[in-house]
């Protein structure tokens, strides 16, 4: 279904699919039986996602993006995240992709000489560094205890990190810390930009856990022991940090969104393709309607979350304060994208489970969303704090009546 | 949360929201306990929608509505679905808002005078007499038995038809008849404007049922028994009824996403108010989260669905084929409009089953809402037909390996 | 199918089945359209029940009932579910059957006589007396303000109850009361008997509401102003009126699920036999899976349903300190018996929303399930208790390791 | 909760529960990182399963068992559960427990003693070869494709197979195969031991697949080539190989259901001990209802899991046709344990990802409890022509009524 994107939009969208048919879902067929793509092959589907025009669509030109808006990038994010190796080949994959967009932001020339530049072009990768082992969730910022205090032209940074995104992978992670013990907890915090091989910066391991898929993508668990940096790798204002995080990470919700319904799309495009394969009992699968009612059930859930989708898209583009949209987004997205998915498994039976399609790893991988970037719990909690402060007067003044059964006898008063 | 409408579009909302506050739930709540209005308060409520000039928003000025497109009319639709008295006092009342709109749209210049002007001003009432009751719950076309035979310059309606809504009070009734035996099913069907008082009409009963609220509308069983019109009351095409139908329904069904949604969001504000004003265990109600965060949700839920609603608006607006749009728009708004508003029966404990608030009406009255227009699983049908239509033709492929082991055999080929 | 329910149960059960199929069932489709029963066609149908030998099972023969054991009077209610009419029939009606359980367990033996006997006969009535209007939800039993103060040889009480199931119809009603102000508020309130012709009892109203169906059940809102009752009317012990009223809601509770998983049953039989009759897109509906996969759903919820009913009975019988089962049991069958009538609202279409059947009354009369004898909340707060109380030392533990790093680095220790 | 097992059930499981905390647990604990676990510990794991005396608790004590009846060994399968080493340590784990427990029903003496003692002893390993590639799903039997043609005093197996469980580790495979080819498809097939070594045996590859946890569970693609096995390695009965199938399944459907209960039970353990130790914003999660009662409805959940299953295996045990029963159990503890695993995923956030803690790893294996032994979508076909089988007479009947307009007319007849 197409919507009220703009042409340019839908041009690049166009090419993006092609991309995707052409180069990389071949490559992720050939993959059927689980090794993970290695370095070279990334390089090689960045090459061909420069051939195709469809490489970094949302860095500006300068750096050596497409210059597409946020909203007009939106259909090419949904196409790559058909493939756990889309974000990768058209270099919007989480979390260099966040990260760009942080560094853009809030960089100053050099960070962006430095490192955005790079990035961009693929020469180097990098890790966001925020969550800490004892935080409920990672979801209360007050609990940051990672810390960096300033010693002449320089920060020491101290802490205890862990779910480093890329962690393994990264030459510069971005860190987050207490740089003001007095200040009201969501105030004293700032970002840094932290050389993976700096002194003091020790990689414990890689986290162990589901979903790596084709990718294998780390997570991290990282000390800083007296880590020093020089004082223009603070990244953004001082004391800022937790205003920036949040910069990086409302778009960053979107594009997990645009990302996930992709792949959700491309589960039920397999799904469909198997249901009308296989026959049992007498006649195709696809004509049975169990399945394939649910399957209706869940490409309406898709649709609806797409025009969602593009509306908080639209609100940010618009400038608007669009928090408590994305968070209703997301809380939205995330939920019927791992349920398509699920869905998607149960009509492909035992091969739902298998790798040699890639439904078990889109089934591994969207476990996370409703967790990261805010866990569904911490998204309701937005949600519920602004439906609560617009309680309505006269519904309040209404029930008051309940308290008097004079006025409320039949007839009487 | 304010959308992308017009600036028209939110000003007459506003309007009909100040409506709404000021003399539409006054008198909602006055009722409480039980009584339905009587016909002397609808004419009161439509005066005032007169003076607040929110007035029959979708019709245009020519017939005494305010001329506003679909589009523009959506937020002001919204806004009446709010209390079961809104669409009455603002002329969108189901059926008689979708009849009004197939009258403007197919209706000759004389049925338009005689007809359409008088409803518009809320002189005479009509009905849609459309379902059978040997048909599959409405939804097979091909099930039709009622027939229309011309002789001379007349036309013979015989026939037995139910829930024919407002059939009790209609002074009109629009009839789905067939015209043409030898015709595909879906051709050989017309409609007739058929005078409730012609001889042969014969309202056997108001079918009793479940959610008529204060508005208690009633759903007539009619036999038509050789009711002669004439030929003059065929509306639209000869033997294109189901097309006439599919024109009326295609919109009538978005309207009832706007109203419903506009419904399922009152009863949030009330259940929010009720949980803000009521304390067990220590605290107010509405400061645990087992309650609040599910209101969270279902808000995020009513939020989606006005985003897809618009979306959906937005291309009949553009003259686009919604049909499958409308459809998955229809099946996820009935779906969590009713789960909200059973969340808000919930909420208020026994006063959610109580009729001192407007809750258990809307509780009986949301249910028809998966049903009518096209069940669910009606919806579903349609969006299934379109989704397996469309299958991937590289997934398909892609399945075929399966049934060749040796080239599956781990690095062997 | 069968449980392993005792041969005494089945045959008994045997007998209910009987009466409801030639007796309850009859009545209840002659009454399509909507009448209630009147007190007269109550009066035949206990007759005809006491026929069939089915009159009363849960009651000592001693006080005119069959004697049966709570777990063998279980199948018997279920069949007694299936109509609204079927409880009434064979007097294991809420409130009347909870209040004789109570009076039966507390009550001494002039109480017995006076009020158990003629209750047990029909030829009175009572009500239940508890919940205050400002009460959370009559869920914290802290908040309870009615008093009854001793005077000489009689209790004066004084306060304001509503939602007294049976309040207009009661000749007796058992009223919870503060007896003593400064005791622990679980533990200072006493029940009484109080006779509704007593001088200062006013029956403010019926509280409008859904779900009356057949019956057309009151829930009354009373004021009790200087109401004076003789000591001898304090039912059980003083100051233990919590306890009593849980000895009540506990197997209330119980005969709930009974009756309420039989009315159940009953709408999907009814479905069942809808979706057989009709057709659409030329086969019956039945052989469509959409929908009969959904009542398959259904069915085995249904049965896990009574398997959990047996459990909790059985436990009862047992002595057990059944409460966290109980609470289980309910929250289950409460939402499961609900999905399940509001599926078979779905499978009749129209028919779903209309009163020619009986199931849009059950679409009303269930709703009530997940609200009242403990809405859902209350009850998962007390699993929750009983979950929480019990956490695993050596999952605890496990965990603590999260907080040293270096003993999570690979190899390392 | 203790429920009403017999004495010996209960001290069996008490000793199986000894196990786990003090033998399995720790063992499943230091390998938080990811590493299977080689036959070295399997073997130490049924060493100290013979110590506490828990060791294959279901086979006859003259092959090495406990001699526990079914009924009797089930609480102990739940325990087992609890980890995904559990079953391999009281050697309860599938395939090769629904395979021994087939052996002692069909084998004859010889077999038994060939391949029935070894592989309780643990000296061999066992799989049981039945689904094939073009099946649809695996769930139409009339799809064998895989023949057995006799020649001589043997048989000759062709085909092609996959999806073997335990293919790669077995010393003798199961293979269900065609030996009649006129038969009805569900009468002509028979059951064949055939060993793995055995001359065209052709172990193509081990699919790769989601969810083989700890043990790291093979499920191989194998072309048998013109194997011949003597004709004394028919299993059973000749071309009664779908009975014996089911005389293996119905039961082994069953033992999913314990060990995946235990599973799910030991998921909400580890959340609640989680929720106990973190905090955010300012207390512990445990004490936010948010999560907390979701909990609780999945304790509940959980409970009633229970009792059906108890339920099913006394059918089972008193030899009743339990088939739609278990086929009701089954569906309904497939989704009740995954939705208890997915909640403690979401109770963990990121660790609920990650491999530190078990829960992910029961994420990746419940997934396929909905598909194997017959995916839902085959029981719920067993279901509904159970349930539609027996449609009310007198449902039906009354439904005749909407179709005379006249018997319906108010107070007409």
């Amino acid at each position: 279904m197409d919507y009220a994107d703009s042409d340019r939009a839908q041009e690049v969208a166009a090419r993006a699919r092609d991309l995707m048919e052409e180069v990389v879902l071949p490559i992720e067929r050939e993959r059927a039986g689980g090794m993970a793509v290695s370095g070279g092959t990334v390089a090689e589907l960045r090459e061909a996602a420069r051939e195709y025009d469809i490489y970094a669509p949302q860095i500006s030109e300068e750096y050596g993006g497409m210059g597409l808006s946020f909203r007009d990038a939106l259909p090419a994010f949904e196409e790559a995240g058909r493939s756990q190796l889309g974000p990768v080949a058209m270099r919007v994959d989480a979390p260099d992709e966040g990260n760009m967009h942080l560094l853009e932001l809030a960089g100053n020339e050099l960070q962006k000489e430095t490192y955005l530049q790079p990035l961009v072009d693929g020469e180097i990768a990098s890790g966001f560094s925020m969550t800490e082992p004892l935080e409920g969730g990672g979801s209360d910022p007050k609990m940051i205890q990672t810390t960096a205090e300033k010693d002449g032209d320089e920060w020491v940074i101290d802490g205890h990190k862990w779910w480093t995104s890329n962690g393994l992978e990264a030459d510069v992670l971005i860190v987050l810390a207490r740089t003001d013990q007095d200040a009201h907890p969501y105030e004293g915090c700032s970002l840094f930009l932290v050389p993976a091989d700096a002194d003091g910066v020790d990689i414990v391991r890689d986290v162990p856990h589901m979903g790596g898929g084709v990718r294998e993508a780390s997570h991290a668990e990282i000390l800083y022991q007296n880590v020093r940096v020089p004082e223009e790798h603070l990244l953004g204002e001082l004391d800022n940090g937790f205003t920036h995080a949040q910069e990086r990470l409302g778009p960053a919700r979107l594009t997990h969104c645009m990302r996930f319904s992709g792949m959700a799309q491309r589960a039920l495009e397999v799904a469909k393709a198997y249901l009308t394969e296989r026959e049992a009992f007498g006649s195709s699968l696809a004509d049975k309607q169990a399945l394939r009612y649910q399957i209706a059930e869940a490409e309406a859930n898709l649709h609806v979350a797409r025009t969602a989708i593009r509306d908080a898209a639209d609100r940010i583009a618009a400038g608007e304060d669009a928090r408590v949209a994305v968070s209703m987004c997301k809380v939205y997205a995330a939920r019927v994208t791992q349920d398509a998915i699920d869905l998607a498994v149960q009509c492909l039976g035992a091969n739902g489970i298998g790798k040699d399609l890639p439904v078990s790893d889109f089934y591994e991988a969207i476990r996370k969303f409703r967790i990261v970037d805010g866990a569904d719990e911490v998204h309701k909690r937005v949600i519920a704090r602004h439906a609560f402060d617009d309680v309505d007067e006269a519904e309040l003044e209404a029930l008051t009546r309940f308290n008097d059964p004079v006025s409320r006898r039949p007839g009487g008063n």
